[in-house]
């Protein structure tokens, strides 16, 4: 855990920045400004914990092990992302557990975000209820949601502008491209192109970025259409899942992924850290996974930055 | 709430035979054998029940909702569409209120069949979660999935046959069109269409549909486009939003989506029949509004059979 210094890029901001700042987009902006990517999965579910943790009730067990995860692993972390699914599996105990790790992350963090991974869709009145439940509930930061049922419908998570919505683009499984990569026919101002492109041009466009807290999300095991993607939406964040348990590569995601400015990605590893031990070092097996994922992505990034200059 | 006897339609079953029926398929059967196509919408959320209900906790209050509501039309009622997001609003107690209701409700009407809105979509390792909250926790005879992911990340839900499993096709939202409209070029043995289309022509395939579980979405407010999908996917089961609030036409629904055995349809009203009076009446006002839609729906039924001979 012998990192060199963080915030090698001069872009720094002052200590107090990241506590002053309120969105996502802001709070984000901090932890790239140090040079920091990785997002960090928060995927555990109570049948999977380690065994000396599991003998904990559930909720107890399950917080517990985020509480430790998180310790060991904020200096090396952009953002938390907990899958709202694994949580949900065994009913309210879960999303109690929940609940304490949003709360003592944001009391005990509160300068790194939190990314609920939730890929919802419904009709505008429902999506209230989701919107209230992940806003105001569980006060995360920012969202994953579906595109399938156009825009308007997420109305309630995208009229917030402090909050970030992150739209399914371009998914990490094999088989993604059965509907996501379908030619849809030119309309508009719009050539004929894979239904993801489209995706990614409708992110970027004035009638669903109207309050510019849109983000995408981009598979690291689909380097070329993450590239395709970046060229399209050159200034949206990427929430790119995929490395370490799925095989994809920091590398590739970083050449094809980074914006401009060297930023605009925030790339997912969940498996890899969170179960890198299953003994009672597991949280120090975290931290070195993450340790080793940050440092690989930052040196990533600045050799990435001078090819390019 | 004085209806003709039900069971007109000479096909009905012993009246054993729903409690001996597994599957959402064979229970939805037992239904549709009684001439009952109604799908009531549990959508209460705890800040909007009748106020003598609200003063109660929480999730006694709404629980306690849904069971007068479930007493008050369950001679009406194909199926209880529970939307999960009304229960997610205010956390785990609201979950606790929709497992309450679940397990009444498959304890007090074994019969009548439990579809769970939740729209969901995510990678399988994390649909199986999903899977393991909404039939093992809840038990739940089938839910909603979004198409955009593909089908092998469904596969967790698919998998079991006796739970069906209904595919987002063509929403109720007015601009659903603005994806599932966009025309897809002809691939292998498909033709250049709508992706509505082609949603509904692999939900049917037997790539997708290899347990004979799958159900499409098709809403009441675009009846030009539930004929194309009836047409497409003649033998498959339609869960149908949008009458009601939303204002789509009852006998257009039934023209054009009822199967070629006069079946085949689960029409859904939620806010006008659990709303129908915020008074301490609210169970005897949606009695009469669910008794009002099942007989338009039956008459509608007996009216287009008629006129198909």
């Amino acid at each position: 855990m012998n990192l060199p210094p963080i915030n090698q890029s001069g872009k720094g901001s002052n200590p107090g920045d990241a506590l002053l700042a309120e969105s996502f987009s802001q709070k984000v902006q901090s932890r790239w400004d140090r040079s920091l990517f990785l997002c960090v999965g928060l995927d555990g579910s109570a049948d999977k914990l380690p065994s000396f943790l599991a003998s904990q009730a559930g909720e107890d067990g399950l917080f517990e092990f985020n509480r430790q995860l998180i310790e060991a692993t904020a200096e090396f972390t952009a953002v938390y992302k907990p899958n709202i699914a694994f949580y949900e599996q065994s009913g309210p105990p879960g999303l109690v557990a929940l609940k304490r790790t949003c709360d003592w992350l944001k009391s005990r963090y509160p300068e790194i975000p939190i990314l609920l991974d939730a890929k919802r869709g419904d009709l505008a009145n429902t999506n209230e209820s989701y919107a209230a439940a992940f806003f105001n509930y569980y006060k995360v930061d920012a969202v994953t949601v579906q595109p399938y049922m156009g825009a308007g419908v997420l109305a309630p998570f995208l009229d917030r502008p402090e909050k970030s919505v992150f739209v399914l683009c371009h998914t990490s499984n094999p088989d993604s491209a059965q509907i996501q990569g379908l030619t849809v026919a030119a309309t508009g101002d719009y050539p004929a192109e894979p239904l993801y492109h489209r995706v990614a041009r409708l992110a970027s466009s004035s009638e669903w970025n109207y309050n510019g807290n849109i983000g995408l999300v981009a598979g690291a095991t689909f380097p070329a259409e993450l590239r395709e993607i970046r060229e399209l939406a050159p200034h949206l964040p990427f929430l790119i899942p995929g490395i370490g348990a799925q095989g994809g590569d920091i590398n590739q995601v970083l050449e094809y992924g980074l914006d401009e400015r060297g930023a605009g990605v925030l790339i997912n590893a969940s498996r890899s850290i969170i179960y890198a031990s299953k003994g009672e070092d597991f949280a120090e097996a975290a931290a070195r996974e993450a340790a080793n994922l940050a440092r690989a992505m930052r040196e990533g990034q600045e050799r990435v930055m001078a090819a390019r200059r």
